[in-house]
């Protein structure tokens, strides 16, 4: 990527026109690598540094002009003790009046011109990727290699697509025409011209888990459709966007524009602002990831645009396999891989009560109790990949939700158990708990339990098992359904039955490929279409409901 | 276009090539002419002669099987009698069950072949362009001509707009994919497709204005992208739709189609059934025309999605001109217009007190409105063009309303009043009333009234002009303005200002551009982005909130 944007340049262009080609063929495509080794070492070690100079310090580089108060109240999930570090905190009224000042300048830019400080922007944050790592890690309990990947290279992705169909949007109709329909005995002549006018400002509501992979791309749309941004992560999850916010803010006022253009809005749990945020008659778009019930609530207040991703159950339904014991380890990393607390985390398994059919006959579903729990614990307690796999769990409630609810449970796979981290001796950890249930146990099992905890339903046939996933999906809303099945028959009417709940299946996933992944440019990540959340990162409604198209008609 | 349909055709893909390329060149296009004299004479006089068959008849070539009971009420505006003619009435269970069993077909038929199928079945609408013109202008009080162009080839244009535009989003992804993602040592390969799910179910409430123009957009934008239609028309304008919804269900049937992919649901005035079907739970998706009322409580529905075209307040901004006899004109002719019946219509003019600047000088608004009302009266008494310009209004109602709220005014630049029309002595008919206040009388002004009624609002500048109008565009709504204004950094200011607002402005307009006038390919229509409705057709949002991206992924 290329940083010298004081004029049009052919690279920022390249870059979007190559990122966007990637995005129609559904391509791999990646303009960040995922590989700490693939930036300089420098990168993850002065990372590490700024780290620990932030601790217990005000967080310094975000714009905080007559900002009269500081707050902050982050713990880490693996030392378990209080950050310290505190961020400006601006009233609703001060961020708005900020907002609005900053907004003619954003609104009235031609949008090459905003696609190419939106890509120096993303530079900046980029020599940011090593504290970011950190910041994450320390907020999120993630491990440091998912830190990376997921706040860094993968967020900017996403921003990049966010950028490129944007730009593509934006540009795709004629902005201007002279528009003659013949009369008969004359012509009549108009010239007319379009604007995609912003709605006005945006306001990102975090999460405490991805606080950049989420937030970024809804931001990253709302800027290359001229809209200004109101940044609000969550609580005890600010510091990573603190980075990203603080590094665009430098972009910005490099360019000669407002820095606050883009803001970072500031909280604590015991005095939320967001729903004082969110009510607010100037904010006119929304972007939320969370919890259901505030999702529900931001998606019902009235004239707002609001694209939601909220939480699902997710479905797996193991039919049958060429290899058991692949998909058990395949299984048993999806359920382990940041202790479940990921959107794509399966939780429910469906399996016939008669078992799974495999090359070596059918597997009853009390052998196969037995099989994932021994990957499952190969796993979480190898000595390398265990820790790194698991993470920390990100907070208090968390743990002990998961705890009480193995209590409504009487059957179990394996039980959940705090691990050893080397690293991080108070690391809060926690491997998965795998109940066991029966079909008519609705009550236990179609409900979300947001962490390291799944439920093997056993069901009478396979069609049964079809039919809850997809119920389950359209009721409850699914960001994804993993199936194991060697049938093809069976492959095409599960893939019918869940694609109509507007939930995308992975089958037979084995090796390195894990249904917990979505990429940039190829996967739409939640479909927009279930419960689950009502928006899709990146398709075309991702940037069009940001804008207005106005056309204006004159006399020639 | 070309009625061949049985394979993928060239005539088709070039046709949708042609129109595509022109909505987004936004340059001038139609597939259908429209002056009646490019159809068949024989066009008009069949048309005629079906329009008498039909009176006091049961309507014919509608879906019935099962059905046990007829129902219509419609009266002519022109001959204010009854029509007598009767239509299929389904319960909607009946409907949705019909509905539900057409969508599977439907629903997995490749784009491209649906795209065939519906240009077919504009030909064959095409086909009935006589009789619809007389069932338009015998249920909405439209004259011939208008009746002719709106239902027939505008509409057509319009639903073309919705084909191809449908067309390009759903082929614009890759729709499978090797997706291969280099892990370092190896390839990660996953096979990838993508489905574009329609939602389901398509409800389209029409309005006894403009029956057709304002619904098949949305029923063509439904169907191209898979979803199966219900078309509900008002009780007082269902002929128009019947003839549109015959002629595809027997297109439908010719190509081995459940004719029931679109059906026609009826009611009367005493006995509503839309609420019934908006709030039915395979419902997904409402296109409404109408109302605010009502089509706030269709927008308040949850888990729909819903796309409206409600009413504003349409304004003229009238600073200055440089032949204020052709604007005049201009205004008198968008103001008679159907009398006012369009949603495009103006209604609130603002005039500085201090009067309107002209080559002559400042011209008073007392002076303005002696000229006003002469441009109105001589279109209105013009033995050929006013009968045919004001046409007749649609129902009682909108009569009395009117004379009614002119009790509410003192002061009139010219007063309503009934004209003859030679052909039909019983037409129900009523010229414009121009009333006028002070722009301190909001509660007076800034309010809707639907047909022949505007009012001259004297405001102490042009910034007060400018300010009252954009408010009122961002509280009340607004299709569209139309401003008279010589200079030109006033000119870019009211543009900023009232796009702002999501109104698009006409500027200066005379001869033979009216305001009154959105072409498909070229304008958007209703821009959604204030009170007067949510969606625009042809954005790309009305296309792409009708499905949903879905991804599957497999184990290469």
């Amino acid at each position: 990527m290329n940083t010298n944007t004081t004029s049009q340049n052919n690279p920022s262009m390249d870059l979007l026109e190559q990122s966007l080609a990637h995005l129609h063929s559904r391509q791999f495509f990646s303009a960040f690598p995922e590989s700490p080794k693939e930036y300089p070492e420098a990168f993850i070690t002065d990372g590490e540094k700024c780290f620990h100079q932030k601790l217990n310090n005000a967080f310094d580089g975000l714009y905080d002009t007559g900002c009269k108060t500081y707050i902050g109240e982050e713990v880490s999930p693996y030392l378990q003790t209080g950050l310290g570090i505190t961020y400006p905190s601006f009233d609703t009224p001060t961020l708005i009046q900020q907002a609005q000042s900053a907004a003619p300048e954003w609104r009235t830019m031609p949008v090459t011109k905003r696609a190419e400080i939106l890509l120096d922007a993303l530079e900046n944050i980029k020599n940011h990727f090593g504290e970011l790592a950190y910041a994450t890690m320390h907020t999120t309990g993630q491990s440091f290699l998912m830190s990376f990947q997921a706040s860094g290279p993968h967020a900017l992705d996403r921003a990049l697509e966010a950028i490129s169909l944007g730009h593509f949007e934006l540009t795709r109709f004629n902005r201007d025409v002279e528009w003659t329909k013949n009369m008969g005995k004359f012509d009549l002549k108009l010239k007319k011209e379009f604007f995609p006018i912003p709605k006005g400002i945006g306001l990102l509501i975090g999460c405490s888990t991805f606080p950049t992979w989420n937030t970024l791309p809804g931001l990253f749309a709302n800027l290359i459709t001229g809209n200004v941004c109101i940044a609000k992560p969550h609580p005890k999850a600010i510091y990573p966007m603190a980075i990203c916010v603080a590094a665009m803010q430098k972009v910005f006022s490099n360019h000669g524009l407002p820095p606050t253009i883009v803001q970072l809005a500031t909280d604590t749990v015991a005095h939320p602002i967001t729903k004082e945020l969110c009510e607010n008659p100037h904010i006119q778009l929304i972007d939320y990831t969370g919890g259901n019930d505030f999702g529900h609530y931001v998606e019902q207040i009235p004239n707002k645009t609001v694209f939601t991703e909220k939480a699902g159950i997710n479905s797996v339904i193991l039919d049958s396999s060429h290899n058991l014991q692949k998909t058990a380890q395949n299984l048993a990393f999806s359920l382990c891989l940041y202790s479940g607390q990921m959107c794509t985390a399966p939780q429910n398994i469906f399996i016939a009560e008669k078992g799974i059919m495999t090359p070596e006959g059918l597997v009853s579903v009390e052998d196969f109790k037995q099989i994932l729990a021994e990957a499952i614990h190969q796993l979480v307690h190898h000595p390398k990949a265990g820790p790194g796999t698991v993470a920390a769990i990100q907070n208090d409630q968390t743990l002990k939700r998961i705890q009480d609810a193995a209590h409504s449970f009487t059957e179990f796979a394996c039980k959940g158990q705090p691990i050893t981290n080397p690293e991080f001796e108070n690391a809060r950890t926690l491997t998965p708990y795998v109940a066991v249930v029966n079909s008519d146990q609705k009550d236990l099992y179609l409900k979300e339990y947001f962490g390291p905890f799944a439920i093997i339903v056993k069901t009478s046939d396979i069609d049964e098992s079809i039919q809850l996933a997809s119920e389950s999906a359209a009721s409850k809303g699914a960001i994804t359904c993993l199936t194991f099945c060697t049938d093809d028959t069976l492959v095409t009417r599960i893939r019918e039955m869940l694609n109509l709940s507007f939930t995308p299946v992975s089958f037979n996933l084995e090796g390195a490929a894990f249904v917990n992944q979505h990429a940039a440019f190829s996967d739409f990540h939640v479909t927009g279409g279930n419960p689950a959340g009502n928006a899709s990162f990146t398709d075309p409604n991702f940037i069009n409901r940001r804008f207005v198209w106005v056309g204006n008609r004159y006399m020639m």
